[in-house]
């Protein structure tokens, strides 16, 4: 019998007439001729009261992880055990296991541990005997018998983890959107609806901010070729197939999306003494200080001083710009300029690996906007432009025009998750 | 170094402030030169919130037990994560481990399951590595690797199980309360503080209404010898000591405490043929319908029919009095009465098995006050009477008087718990 793993999260769950709306869907698909394992994530917002409690013991310093890790667990264990009641009300059989139960084995890390192996004997001798198996997602054992939590993208990657294990047939995130789109349908009626994309486009999107689906789990369907299935839990519609590509698959499309992100700072040094380690210094600086460096530049000029500028999120602008005028002190740099008006329009498509002229394509639909283009950063199967804010979302429709992406009908945006 | 347990209730980490408070105090004991182990319940009414969420899913059946311990256990999760939290905040290493971590085994029952052992490893390595341990009590683990819980009186039970298999010097029971008095100082105010009480005395005073310790804990306590002090979390006073009767102890009091509990119904099967195996039929009757029945009187008459009547809680009434009826019917009795208004008076002390004329000196007290005494129950170290519930606080104060309990000073009641 196929084995299919269901991934809900928190929002899905977030009260007793909701988790009986998973209940039904999971039954549904039981009652299909498939085994199932369940993972689910903490009810709504119940992580966050979990964490403002913790707040009002730890006033002067930080929380212990390991403890953390113990107060955020109870989150999963209330979903699971009331989402195995309301499957044992609708006629089945079914258990709830806490992640370490589910043998979910993990580093000896805390608040952002990674998974190290899965031992299936117990959900193995569950789904045996019959049952749905609900999983808390998020959490795993330390090999010191420690509960610890996995970070962000937790459940998701709980549940790929999971199917990988235990040989299922697809792993299926259900969430508020119908899937991964070229483009935000808020900003694009017409945005179309992927039903095929690779773990590396949905890679690129999921950094981008089509957040979807976290990074840490596509990269663990790439590395095992397990199929993740980004679907509705509103309707029964198909999403969006991530999977490996195929003979056919990248004809398709060039590009498979246009991704916009607003929470962007650029910040530049300019006139920098060109010598060697200039780059190393400053991007070594800004490691120590934790600030997370998106897009890097440099430019050599025709003089011997050139210009750095990079990318950061909006929350690490004002450590990024302290450590810049201590370099450009040490150093000797011309000036640090930094601007949080600016915005990153992105195109990505495996199609454009064998496909010259793609990147000029979008340059052409940018400037064909009369939209200045201030920093470029290009893979494989991304191009990223820089611009000024204000024009993002009209650079959005003009490429995804210009990509000839536009469906027919104009998509339902509601609900829809950008970054 | 010597091994302190500590048990604080649901009240006791209700909120942020009152669990900094109980880390203070656990904090002195670590600091006083002891090894401390600390047992906590949930936070407060959390465990009423979880249970309500429950009977939002649960309309149809009833929720499958072992679910209900999944969801319960976190309740004790959040306290024991918070609480280390809060000791780590005053500088002392703190370290919370689930039942399940503390090698707290049990039965594989779910809701009411007894511990059937305790593996110390884990406990014996924090221990030795100098951490104040927190576990959560109320719970362990079965054979099958599944979380049960421990049902009424479970944590003062886990602290004492912890206690015995750790070799601790003393299981300290925090409570609202300044200790174990001779009677309810809301009726006496002169009500005593026993300083010692034996665990068979307080196992009978437990039963009959004092609620600062489970009878399940005494017993426990009994079949190991280990020291219960049950103290007060407000204040540094000593509390009552639960230990083995020792050579002068019984000296001291022929009666311990008197005790009152308004939670009584009468039953009584009038002018029942007096053939063997009427008593059989009706108690086994009764207990197939799940009634707790308390105090038992058969008194043969002088002719050949006789009467049986019996105690039994409130919420049992409606089930005791329709089985009574139908057994009525079945063997021929006379009628069946029943009586809501009578309260059960008692006194409690290891000193009256070699005292004879005890309970006559109680039945002297109550009849000096014109109370008429309806049944009487005796064991080795307890004598009930059941009387008209509104002479009840009356007959309370002459008993206590009558056996010479009335201490110097009024006693501060706030607080004192009560059946």
């Amino acid at each position: 019998m196929p084995i299919v793993v269901q991934k809900f999260g928190g929002s899905s769950v977030a009260n007793a007439e909701r988790i009986k709306r998973v209940a039904r869907r999971v039954v549904e698909t039981k009652e299909a001729g498939n085994q199932v394992i369940v993972v689910v994530s903490a009810m709504g917002d119940s992580t966050d009261d979990l964490i403002e409690l913790a707040n009002q013991i730890n006033e002067k310093q930080k929380p212990q992880a390991r403890e953390m890790d113990m107060l955020l667990a109870t989150g999963e264990q209330v979903s699971i055990a009331l989402l195995a009641m309301a499957i044992a009300q609708l006629g089945h059989e079914a258990v709830s296991l806490t992640g370490p139960q589910a043998g979910v084995m993990t580093e000896s890390v805390h608040c952002k541990a990674r998974i190290v192996d899965i031992r299936t004997e117990r959900l193995q001798k569950e789904l045996e005997a019959g049952r749905i198996v609900i999983v808390a997602g998020f959490q795993g054992l330390t090999a010191n018998g420690d509960i610890a939590t996995l970070g962000r993208g937790g459940s998701d990657t709980s549940a790929v983890a999971l199917a990988v294990a235990i040989g299922a047939q697809v792993c299926e995130i259900f969430t508020d959107v119908d899937g991964v789109y070229t483009t935000d349908p808020r900003v694009v009626p017409r945005a179309q609806k992927l039903s095929r994309i690779t773990y590396d486009e949905m890679l690129e999107l999921a950094s981008l901010g089509a957040q979807v689906l976290h990074p840490r789990s596509v990269e663990l369907g790439k590395a095992y070729k397990m199929p993740i299935h980004v679907r509705s839990s509103f309707n029964h519609n198909d999403g969006t197939m991530v999977q490996e590509a195929e003979g056919d698959m990248e004809k398709e499309l060039m590009v498979s999306g246009v991704t916009y992100d607003m929470n962007v700072v650029k910040v530049g040094l300019f006139d920098v003494p060109d010598r060697p380690g200039i780059a190393r210094i400053l991007f070594t600086a800004l490691a120590k200080a934790h600030v997370n460096v998106d897009m890097i530049i440099q430019s050599a000029m025709h003089n011997e001083r050139n210009d750095i500028s990079f990318t950061v999120g909006q929350s690490d602008q004002e450590v990024a710009v302290a450590v810049v005028q201590q370099v450009k002190e040490e150093i000797g740099a011309g000036g640090v300029i930094y601007d949080d008006k600016v915005a990153k329009v992105s195109i990505v498509g495996a199609g454009m690996i064998s496909r010259p002229g793609v990147a000029a394509l979008m340059f052409e639909a940018i400037s064909e906007e009369g939209i200045n283009i201030e920093m470029i950063s290009t893979s494989e199967i991304k191009v990223s432009c820089v611009i000024v804010a204000e024009d993002a979302k009209r650079a959005v429709q003009a490429i995804h025009r210009k990509f000839e992406l536009d469906g027919l009908d104009a998509v339902n945006c509601e609900g829809f998750a950008t970054a």
